[in-house]
């Protein structure tokens, strides 16, 4: 596996200008939850960004949430008002693919499905689409855990060109990007978003195409262990809980991360894991499957492994585990 | 399972003085590494420590290393030199059994043999001299990782005393205490143990008596995943540690642990807990193999998952795995 | 799990007419091999029962299995000519959904699919059409082994009242009822229920929704480990099966009842319990996809693990196996 | 494998009474539980039997409790007192193996270690003394669940006439017998256990060498299973009980039938299975460990699934499995 | 199983020649490389065929193909130009499937979906077309490793004609062929394919259906074992290769043989064991899968475990594994 | 892994010679059937070979096997009369390690114990007595398939010149030797062991220090696999032994391949994989462990998997399995 050797803390600011001059701007399409998420960052980071919704309506709701969740932390003293004003200025939406036309690097973030999966057949016309409008050498990224990228670029002519990228969790201490070559992505492309990972202040992790890249692999074998420990009744939810904050540092019991993530999204991807490797370590536990099949799915549906109010805030132990 | 309800915030200053009036003396046999850290954490606490060594030079040795670990903490600003002292005073090595007749509260903590496991036999011995020494209520423990309790308390007269406690990691702040009741253990022993966990400043969580009990079997299912991710070469040593700090917070990467704990200690115990559930997923990958046979048992030997230099600074990663 | 504690003994002959009156009407949609059981059964224990068909013709073929059955036990001096006449007295077959109108209990019991598997689809219209006509509070049953309850009610405005049920074995001694309450079920709901299975003389078990509830999972892995043995040539097919009966006293031999059962239902159920745990013991023995493949599915087909002749009597073992 | 073609049923009272004659004396070594069993099974049956044991006071104990059985027997109208008398006459116990040098089939019973396991040097002790004095075509039996009889008998000069045999289970109801042929057993050897079989009303089954035999491998598999459902919390311990009672006819619940057959002896059995299969199905589930672990192993020690009174009788669930 | 006991050796000449009396005509159903090869075994060995294909042009090219196979033949001085002559002359193609009607065996051999597999659909309608054109008597044999002719034939009214044939490996020593009787075949129908297999220089293996039937489970469980082995880094590609062909003494290294097996292929039969099997032994390890996500399938696309140029020479280890 | 880049085919004679100046005498520690094979294959290499055996008659049986072995060779004409009398001129036997003093290459052979394993402790004894005699860089090597050399090495003084070997099988075509650096191994003696194996012309494979190497590891699956197939009753056990060497173009069918190799040895092995790997596949298949209980260990014992008369000539099919 090539080496990342260029590390972060080398970039000094008039280097990151310097960088910052290789994106001219970049493109987010779909701007749901890991869309906005995306377009936040890279605004905040100082990068024009364009993003592309399929109604005026959503492009609305989008920059509301934005500037409500650069408000929040203007609150936490985390960000002037004046800083606010110039993100919110960087940002533009659209509904027209054309508008992402100068962007030397988009990444398609379009909704989950129903069932917890976006469809390879729609991605594969978004990438259609971005290869009409853009520049040869602009890269097209997919933000996605499961196998797909060589073949969502199967189809294009400029294969070596896409790329998968992974932002595993949406905390702002939780700074670390995964990427992942398909087999045609040339060593530049990977040179690139390895770039754009520094600019907006990520530690880029090249990982192999493989179900659930590392990320993921690794919270399932704890998701599905400490509810095994939970269901042989060595231990309450809550001290299991505690066991993963004080002993090991996390920074969520893994049951609190679960709520957090949303069930319905990790048992989908325990079961990818399933069919691809075969380990019924994978498989979710009788307790996953069982909160799956009565939609609790963690904090939206207000149900989970805890039981949660309106705002989100924790009530106690979920007893109909 | 009976529910641990007190609240650690609840206790007062006071309140605190009152339940270390119910320790008239605390004592420890055996004082290696783990015996230290308990008669450090305890005498810290303001408890008065008895521990019982197997020779004179063994006792000075004890003492040596805890003043050098509270001057290490004084460096660091954690301690100053008045609380060293008053530290110090309160911890006396003996000989003899008989010292510790006024304890009320005892935890064995006997060196490890060379095969990574303490003898039942010789631990029935030490419970056996205990119980001739002290009052029928004192409470005797042990420090343990495996199922053990019941058995080591079988042949005493009052088995209800009998406890196991595992300190899950020696660090300053993984204040957590593992708490395992035997058949016989009666609630009045737990809720001593509670108090005590209380009073050195610990969670105490509750855990059924069972092989790896909750931190350690969430250890091995974190390392064995990692190194089935490093053998599919889906991304590099360092980078799979850094998965584990960046995005869960994880205090140190699974492998950098891994080395801090002792390779021959956790093979041990994930043999014994294959033997216990017959779960492949408890059994050591081929790389802990590899590394257990060639005796790189980590930071010690200075070669583990990663090399260390003589005080225990890390070079680079081993490339030998 | 809630306690079900009335006992069935309770139940003296003026309390079932008090409990009679509160079905004034059972309702049950489908009336094949499961729904004429569940029809006779409830007639017989004195309720007025209408069914619901999809033709003229298949009510008159229900109504004269039905009293083919009853005249069988007329054989056995199990019934008498007058109680015969009264029990079908109380069964009424119809066209018309209306006609379940007054029913406070509904039991839907559509046929299998040709592949073993009753669509969700179809049930869900049932449901639908079951709730246009029946009081909201009525109780809307469905029988099944799979989880679905949850699923099936999901899109019904009074989801409180479902429930899933499920009698294991048709035998006129294995008299004991699988209740399953989803997740909006309320306990009143449930309440009704039992008190249902006692008035049809059932021992009501509360299991949790799962696949296979608790009686099929049982048989599976008894199906399976049989046939491993018999893979391995330890025993005979035939003495296997005495093992089952003059060892542990059962009905059936093993063999025996999964021909009764259909091999096609047990393979389809087993790969349901194999998508939902993962775990090999429930996956079909290579005898078990043999006979399924060849489509010797048992007493019905006249091949299974036996051979039978066209009135079902057992000629001897199957030697294409 | 060789078909036991001679149905129980033609045995005609004549031809029993040719039989017999075959049998001149039966020789049993060891009289504990199971060599008792044996002994009462025998006599009962019309044949003369001499048991061995190790001391005038063992012997002592042995008859009185074969008479105390009988006496159960004659209060429950099964038996009449000359009958009571009759059996008794023909039970000889002895202190010296030349006792049964008449025998022409003797079973070796001695009595469990404490671990569970009978040794196999004592065992082959006992064949060697055996040998010395029997006559050459004297059958010579083992009573085991475990592969043996081919090491057992390696060492004597006539290989031919050792077989081993099983009871699986002490039911008077539960009449079948598991023989089985070592690799130098001649058939003229099994034709006699055979024949042996039908004169105390035993069913014969054939089974080959192999750990747990059919019968223990079939109750281990039923006994995870349900221990896995009550872990899962799919349904309460006696509703589980009473789906193999109701349902399947099953004389006992299996967490029942667990208590009366011992745990201690299961685990071993499991334990067994697993070193001969490596299959995680015959892995004691986490609940057996843990009744394992504490000696809690049923009724003899008045705990297990259940609680018992002294006499055994069942007071309720055992709560702190 | 039956036997297949006429040795292969007895077929004198003039024997054969009365053998070849009995099939007048062989057909073939689809000439792609399978069918080409049976096409060109079948008229090396003095039998006639007629292969039907769905236009003028794949039956010119299927001509050219065997025209150029027997050219390299003759090339290597396995083949005179007179034998070639006839052998050719004894080949027609159509497009007519009443051109078969005077074939006593015909094999269905149509190509593979762009995923690997065959449509059941297709080949019913396949068998459906020969069943009106031929004599009730003529042998239909499919050649497929997975399960099926039981349902293919499910439909035709002459069902014992049925069978399944598998060619295992194109080398013109590995003349092995394996035989699946279906439920419904007969055992005249069993002789007459062994009969051809004799005629074709092949030895007859009969293997019961199952999924891989014999041949491709060995291969996939070797094949699997030395993707771990180097996953595991134990030893270099090519040296485990070198273990197959030198210890072993096969004819292929199991990479090399993967890459001309066609890495899609095997991976899409082992997805099907697994369904069949659920045992991991048969999940493709992640070196297959990352071969197979990434399009890179052996010797036909130049890249898989090595690399080729375009005449299917060996260049080297593929890196990118 | 450290490359072996030395091409076989390059020795040249004279290149040949130079080398052979290096080894100016083998030393074979034990004369067993793998001390005899290696002592005979390394004098016909032209090399002056040392045995050691522990008695004058040991001496002469070894050197009679030697000499009757290159008599079967020259009665297949692959050696002359003198070429054998040159051979049996290189070797020398001794009951003294002294002798061995000159040796620059010595392999430690010793033979297996009762239970198909040799001792640890003894061959650490005969490593520290080589250590007495032999210069400070001779090599030291074991021949073994499990891992220990790097624990067999532990107590020397010269721990890096200590090496494990493994011939996988005795056949003259299978010119193959498995070499195994221990974690102190340096690459000097590395080359030297390379060139040994060049001199023996045999390909040197460099492998990790793991349970079974490659060799053993790829024998066992295959066998595991060949062991259900035929249990599940798909193929007779001929005729998979005819798919291993028609189709893949093996010496030997599996089943002939263990009755040589011995089928004890083969189940000590699975159980020394399955303890390191806990992988199920590498368990004894039931038909293994029933050979294996009934002391059928292949063609010495004259039964295994077929039946051998006393010269080891193949009479048939053993049915007993």
């Amino acid at each position: 596996m090539a080496e990342i050797k260029e590390p972060i803390e080398g970039y000094g600011l008039s280097k990151k200008q310097g960088e910052r001059a290789l994106f001219s701007r970049i493109g987010v399409v779909g701007c749901g939850r890991d869309g906005r998420s995306i377009v936040n960052l890279t605004a905040q980071s100082g990068l024009e960004v364009v993003f592309i919704e399929i109604s005026q309506e959503k492009i609305q709701d989008a920059l509301s949430e934005i500037e409500h969740s650069l408000d929040t932390k203007i609150e936490n003293w985390g960000l002037t008002q004046s800083e606010k004003r110039a993100t919110m200025g960087r940002i533009t939406g659209s509904l027209d693919y054309n508008d992402l036309k100068d962007c030397d690097f988009v990444i398609e973030c379009i909704r989950y499905e129903a069932n917890g999966e976006r469809s390879i057949a729609l991605r594969k016309e978004v990438f259609r689409r971005l290869e009409e409008v853009l520049a040869p050498d602009a890269v097209i990224a997919t933000n996605a855990t499961t196998v797909i990228i060589s073949e969502l670029s199967a189809d294009l002519v400029h294969k070596e060109r896409c790329v998968s990228i992974h932002f595993p969790m949406s905390h702002s201490d939780a700074r670390l990007l995964e990427i992942v070559k398909g087999i045609f992505t040339t060593s530049e492309v990977l040179e690139k978003v390895i770039r754009f990972a520094h600019l907006i202040k990520h530690i880029p992790v090249e990982v192999r195409e493989s179900s659930g890249l590392v990320s993921m692999r690794l919270m399932v074998v704890m998701l599905n262990e400490a509810c095994h420990i939970l269901m042989e009744n060595l231990a309450s939810l809550e001290d299991i809980d505690k066991e993963f904050t004080i002993i090991y540092g996390q920074r969520y019991g893994i049951f609190e991360l679960a709520d957090l993530q949303g069930i319905e999204k990790i048992v989908m991807l325990m079961e990818d894991m399933f069919r691809e490797y075969g380990d019924k370590k994978y498989k979710a536990s009788p307790i996953l499957w069982r909160l799956y099949h009565s939609k609790q799915y963690g904090v939206k549906e207000r149900r989970g492994f805890y039981i949660y109010d309106e705002t989100g805030k924790r009530l106690g132990v979920n007893n109909l585990i």
